[in-house]
C-alpha cells in the first residue's frame, strides 16, 4: 500500500568515504509536480540543503527529493550550499525535472565537504534504480538507526506513507530527524503546510532523546494530488503517520532499552505542563535512574521544581505506570520502593505527574540514557 | 589555617540505615554568635533544612552548622521540617545555644525521613568530639565525592575557609552543593550579604555538571568577627574560596575524566554568551564527544544555534586549547582531525568560541560524560 505517483531508489555512493557499501544516497521521485510542504530545524545554525529546502518550501511544489546519509553538509559555508546545487542539477538532468524541483536533505556529520565528485557519479544509476518498494529509500537515509522507519494509513482511498531516520541528536524543535511524508490525495499547499504544522506539535514537538537540536532537521511533504478525500480525514491520516514515526524514533532512540511517556496533568497552562515533562524527560538524573530502575522518585519531583513550571510542591502527585508513588508531594501511602523498582524494570514506562493547578497537560515521549548511549556518541572512528 | 572561633566535628549516625559506619553528620561551632548570609536553591521543590535556613539567614546570625549526609529531607513534608527541628533542639541543648541559632544542612536522597531518633541520640557524642580540624567535617558532607573539599585564603590577618560537597545534581543556581564559608574577619550582615551574592555569579553559578537543579543547594557564609580586615581584600579571599570550591567540584564530577572550561566572547550580551556557554556546556552531545576525544566539532558549533544566543552562523570562530579549528563559520585553514584528537585526549580543555558580534563574554566549566556518570546514577542499592 503505497500512494499512487512515486518512486524509490537508493545506491551505495560512500559519502563517508570509508569505503562502505551501503546505501547511503536516496531518492524519491513524483511522476507529475506535487504539492509540498516542509518544516525545518530552529537551530540557527542550518545545513545548505536546509536552506536550499526552505526556499523550495516557499516555491511550494517538487519533482523529487535526493538525500544521502554519512555528512550534514552543516556548517560548510558556500561551497556546502554549491556541492548541494550540483547534485540537484546532475539529479535534474537525469530525471528531466527542473534542478530547483529536486529537494536535497543531508544527515551526517557536521563540517566535512561532501563527497560531491563522487556522489554525482552515482546519479545516474540511482535513478535507473527507481522502483515501487519504498523501504529502499527508508533504508539509504538510516544513521544509527537500527532499522527503517516506514509509517503507512489510508485515508479514504488516498495513502499517506511516511518515511523518517533518528535516533541521535533527538529534541524537540523538531525531533532530529529526516523526514518525508508522502500522499496522493488532493490537498492544497495552503493545508498541507496547516495540516502539518498542527501535527507536530503533539509529535515530533513532543519527543526527546537528548535534548539537543541539530542543525538538519526537515520534514518534507509531498503530495501527487490523485485521489479526491475528505481533509478531515486525511490530517487525521497526517498526523497518525507523523506520531507514529515520532514514537518509533524514540524507540530506536540511541543506545535506549526503555521507552518512556511522561504525561504532566493538573499545570496552569499547557506550557507550564510542557515545560515540567520535557524537564523530567531531559534530566540526566531522571533518564539514569529509568535506566538502572532505580526507584529514587525525588528525581522526578526535583525536576519539576527547576522546570519553571508554576507549581506547589505540596499538591504535586506522580503516578508510574499506574502505580501512586507520590501524593501531596510526599511518598504515597503504602508505597514499597520494591514494586516501584518492579514496574520500572519493564520496558515500557509510563510516567503521569499531577500539578494539582489547573487542566494544563502535556505528553513527552523519551527514553533512558543508557552505558550504550555513551558508547555511541563518545566513538572516534578514524 | 583555620579561622578563629571555629569548632569541627563529626559522628556516624548511619544516617541511610545500612549499617555504615562512615562520619555523616557533622557540626561546626562558633565559640560566639557569627554573623551568617545564606544562598539557596533556586528550586521550587525545597527541602525542609532549606526552608528553615532561608529564616535563619533572614535573621542574620548563626550559632552552629548541623550537617547530614545520606539523606535530603526533601519532599518530605511537615514532618521533615519538624524532624529538622528536632534535631536542632538536641544540638541547641548540648552546646548550651538557641536552637533557632543551629542552621541544619542536609545533602542525599530524596523523599525519606530522616532517622531522627537515632541521629538525635549521636548528638551528644558529635558534640564532645569537636575539635580544631576541619577535614572531618568536609568529610562528613560527602556523598560521590571521591575526596574532601576545603579550601582556604587570608585576607589581611584573617582567615577564609570554605567546605563543601559535590558531586552530582551539579547545574548552576546553584551548583548543587552544600557549602559552608568561615571566617573571622569583622563584616557587617549586609557587606556578607552582597559579597557572596557577587562571588557566585562567576562561581558557583557558571559550573553545570548534568544540568539538574537539586532540592538542597545551600552556601552559608558565617564570621565570628574577630579580625578587622580591609573588606576589598575579603571580598577578593572570598570569591577565591568560592571559586576554587566550585572547580573542585567541577574536577570531582560524577565520573569525569576531563575538566572542560568553554568560553564564549564577542557575543551581543553576556547573557548571550552565558546561554550559549551553558548550551555547549550541557550538550550530552559534547559531553559524550569530549568523553571520547572525537573531534567532531560540530556538535559544539550546533548546540550555540539552539542555544537562543544571538548569533550569525558565518561569523562563529573555535579554538579548542589554543588550536583554531572553527574559522567564520566552517573549518578553519589547515585544521587537521588528528590534531583535535590529541589535544581532546589531554585532561584539561579550554574551549574558546567567539561569535564575532559584540563584547559579551562568558565562562563555563564542566566534564565530560562518562560510561561511570551512567553506573554512578543509574545504581539501584537494595
Amino acid at each position: 500500500m503505497t500512494p499512487r505517483g512515486f518512486s524509490y531508489g537508493a545506491i551505495s555512493a560512500d559519502v563517508k568515504g570509508t569505503g562502505g557499501t551501503r546505501p547511503d544516497l536516496g531518492l524519491v521521485f513524483c511522476d507529475r509536480e506535487a504539492v509540498a510542504s516542509g518544516l525545518f530545524t530552529t537551530n540557527l545554525v542550518k545545513a545548505a540543503p536546509v536552506l536550499i529546502a526552505m526556499e523550495q518550501s516557499r516555491r511550494g511544489t517538487l519533482r523529487a527529493v535526493l538525500a544521502n546519509a554519512g555528512n550534514a553538509n552543516a556548517c560548510t559555508g558556500e561551497s556546502g550550499v554549491a556541492d548541494a546545487r550540483s547534485l540537484m542539477a546532475e539529479a535534474g538532468i537525469c530525471l528531466g525535472v527542473d534542478p530547483d524541483q529536486v529537494s536535497p536533505l543531508s544527515t551526517g556529520v557536521i563540517g566535512v565537504n561532501l563527497p560531491v565528485d563522487r556522489m554525482r557519479s552515482k546519479i545516474a544509476g540511482l535513478v535507473s534504480n527507481l522502483g515501487p518498494d519504498p523501504e529502499v529509500f527508508a533504508r539509504s537515509i538510516m544513521t544509527t538507526d537500527t532499522y527503517p522507519k516506514l509509517v503507512t494509513r489510508k485515508a479514504g482511498e488516498a495513502v499517506v506513507l511516511g518515511m523518517a531516520k533518528g535516533a541521535g541528536m533527538i529534541a524537540p524543535d523538531m525531533a532530529t530527524t529526516l523526514a518525508v511524508v508522502l500522499t496522493d490525495a488532493v490537498i492544497s499547499k495552503q493545508d498541507l503546510d496547516n495540516i502539518i504544522k498542527r501535527s507536530i506539535e503533539k509529535t515530533f514537538n513532543a519527543v526527546t532523546i537528548d535534548g539537543d537540536t541539530s542543525t538538519n532537521d526537515v520534514l518534507m511533504a509531498l503530495s501527487t494530488c490523485y485521489v479526491t478525500v475528505n481533509t478531515d480525514e486525511l490530517e487525521t491520516a497526517i498526523f497518525e503517520v507523523i506520531r507514529d514515526l515520532a514514537l518509533l524514533i524514540v524507540r530506536d532512540g540511541e543506545g535506549a532499552t526503555k521507552f518512556v511517556s511522561i504525561t504532566v496533568q493538573g499545570a496552569f497552562s499547557a506550557a507550564d505542563a510542557k515545560k515540567a515533562a520535557m524537564a523530567v524527560g531531559n534530566s540526566l538524573l531522571v533518564k539514569t535512574a529509568l535506566f538502572g530502575a532505580d526507584p529514587n522518585w525525588g528525581r522526578i519531583v526535583a525536576a519539576v521544581g527547576y522546570s519553571g513550571a508554576r507549581m506547589d510542591p505540596g499538591k504535586v502527585g506522580v503516578t508510574v505506570s499506574g502505580y501512586r508513588v507520590v501524593f501531596s508531594g510526599t511518598e504515597a501511602e503504602g508505597f514499597r520502593e520494591e514494586t516501584l523498582h518492579g514496574l520500572l524494570r519493564e520496558k515500557d514506562i509510563d510516567i503521569v505527574i499531577d500539578l494539582g493547578q489547573g487542566a494544563g497537560e502535556f505528553t513527552v515521549y523519551t527514553t533512558d540514557l543508557s552505558y550504550d548511549y555513551v558508547r555511541i556518541n563518545a566513538e572516534y572512528r578514524t
